[in-house]
């Protein structure tokens, strides 16, 4: 296995993946034509705003990790697309002035900087509602059985909703000027971030026909990925420039956020990160060479710390 | 026809169905407790701040017309829950302050006057959400082939979107303040209203296992009721007392919106409501008696502006 994790190069598969990704996105996404183009226009402004797509690429790498079909990651291309308009959403409406009130996002205007308050609340919604248009849509149906499309729909909503993403948002918020402890930290990490990455590694290994045991094992490795995720990008606001990161560094420290880096010190988080992707790997460890990719995704998720 | 819409008593079936479908969102919507609470809380608030329920029991009707199956309404109960839900959001949304900015809302405070903006919003993301959490559930199966479960989604989810409901309310906000044409102002109306109308007596069909005519029949009437529906909201807000509507009376008019009474006047839009009413009764035309509700539902429309 470490072998072949040392052969794959990770950042030519990702260059490869994210170009698959948005050329999907583009096609997949609604035109900005017509009478609500206006509309469509702010949507696509921050789902076309860069981005890893790491969301997408970990479903399509899950996908192909459980399955034989080499046509499982062109099946799941709608998939990955549905989970990055809800990423995509979920930074649109936390950006907004009634919650982290940020102007800028990689490096550009912030949605509703760029088309207004109500707007920006609007693309919001429209994304998040897109994404469940294209995961029931019929054109989209081919090589998932209907079955597996709506354990796919089922898996998505509960990571993305109260139980989840916006159930964290709101602790996130809650939480904000005051002392937390760090069972509650991890709490809000793993609904406001983990989830929705777990979510995505299910979804692709749904979409690729896994097994109770398959999706067990894949669960773990989502779980640990998501954490790792989350100590690396506290971790990059402490130690990164503004130009690097694309938005204020140290902005955490500077609203007096509680993160890893805060709890644990700088070399302590790095080694949290590093035991988070070494438990991600372990998880795999039935898995044959077609996990390759998710293998060397959550090693690169630490390396980018380095 | 006739006789059997006379016989069947609109305000004794609406109580109980209200009372049907209250009662499911209360056990179907999560509990307002955990670490979530909160949040759940302010959804929750919204949800049970009262309403007509109208587009959940335009969903059960629809079933009930199309069907043999005594069992249909149960299967649909989760469907209805869905439908609410996302009616709900959409007010939560349209009534932030930067929206419509409206402090009232059935005569008490508007979810974000409740609970905080960012509260507010974030309630509405889990509102929408939920709805497809509750759609895709596999507890919630039971009765519904999965085929029909992910039409029912796709039809909810295209109305509910950009091109549909969020869409609308994009129009409507930008068309604040400006002189718009009334072909505009029935492209808003239609969007913004309608397609969810149509989409609740259409996911109905689907769940009762409509074919394609009865499935096109459903669409005119369900276009026709939620014109009807919309030409009475206008009107309601021109001939009523504040008190009566547990909003501000004539606020439209303050506003300087677009309305049917704006066009028309008063007599003319009473009989272009009437004219919709009676076009959505002629689309039900070759249904038998089990569609009595749903005519019920389309004159009761009409009627609350006598």
């Amino acid at each position: 296995m470490g072998v072949a994790v040392e052969k794959l190069d990770i950042k030519k598969y990702l260059r490869e993946k994210q170009k698959i990704v948005v050329q999907a996105l583009d096609e997949l996404m609604l035109p900005a034509e017509g009478v609500f183009a206006d509309h469509i226009r702010a949507m696509r402004y921050s789902l076309f705003a860069g981005g890893k797509r790491v969301r997408p690429i970990l479903c399509l790498a899950a996908g192909t990790a459980v399955s034989d079909d080499g046509g499982v990651e062109q099946s799941l291309l709608p998939v990955a697309c549905a989970l990055e308009c809800i990423h995509t959403y979920s930074l649109i409406h936390d950006d907004l002035p009634a919650m982290d009130n940020d102007d800028l996002r990689r490096g550009n205007p912030t949605c509703h900087k760029k088309f207004g308050e109500a707007e920006a609340i609007l693309a919001g919604d429209g994304l998040l509602t897109y994404a469940f248009d294209l995961l029931s849509n019929p054109a989209h149906g081919r090589g998932l059985p209907d079955t597996s499309r709506l354990a796919i729909i089922h898996t998505i909503a509960r990571a993305a909703g109260s139980p989840g993403m916006v159930g964290g948002q709101a602790l996130d918020m809650a939480a904000e000027g005051r002392k937390i402890e760090f069972d509650h930290l991890r709490t809000i990490h793993r609904s406001k971030t983990g989830a929705l990455i777990t979510a995505s590694v299910l979804a692709g290994a749904l979409g690729g026909g896994a097994d109770e045991s398959q999706l067990a094992a894949m669960r773990r490795f989502g779980d640990s990925v998501g954490l790792a995720f989350q100590i690396v990008d506290d971790l990059l606001d402490v130690i990164s420039t503004t130009e690097e990161l694309g938005k204020p560094a140290g902005s955490d420290e500077a609203q007096h956020k509680a993160t890893y880096p805060a709890f644990f010190g700088v070399e302590n988080t790095r080694q949290l990160a590093e035991q988070a992707v070494a438990e991600s790997l372990a998880a795999l460890e039935r898995f044959d060479h077609r996990a390759d990719p998710l293998r060397a995704l959550a090693r690169y998720i630490v390396d980018r710390t380095r």
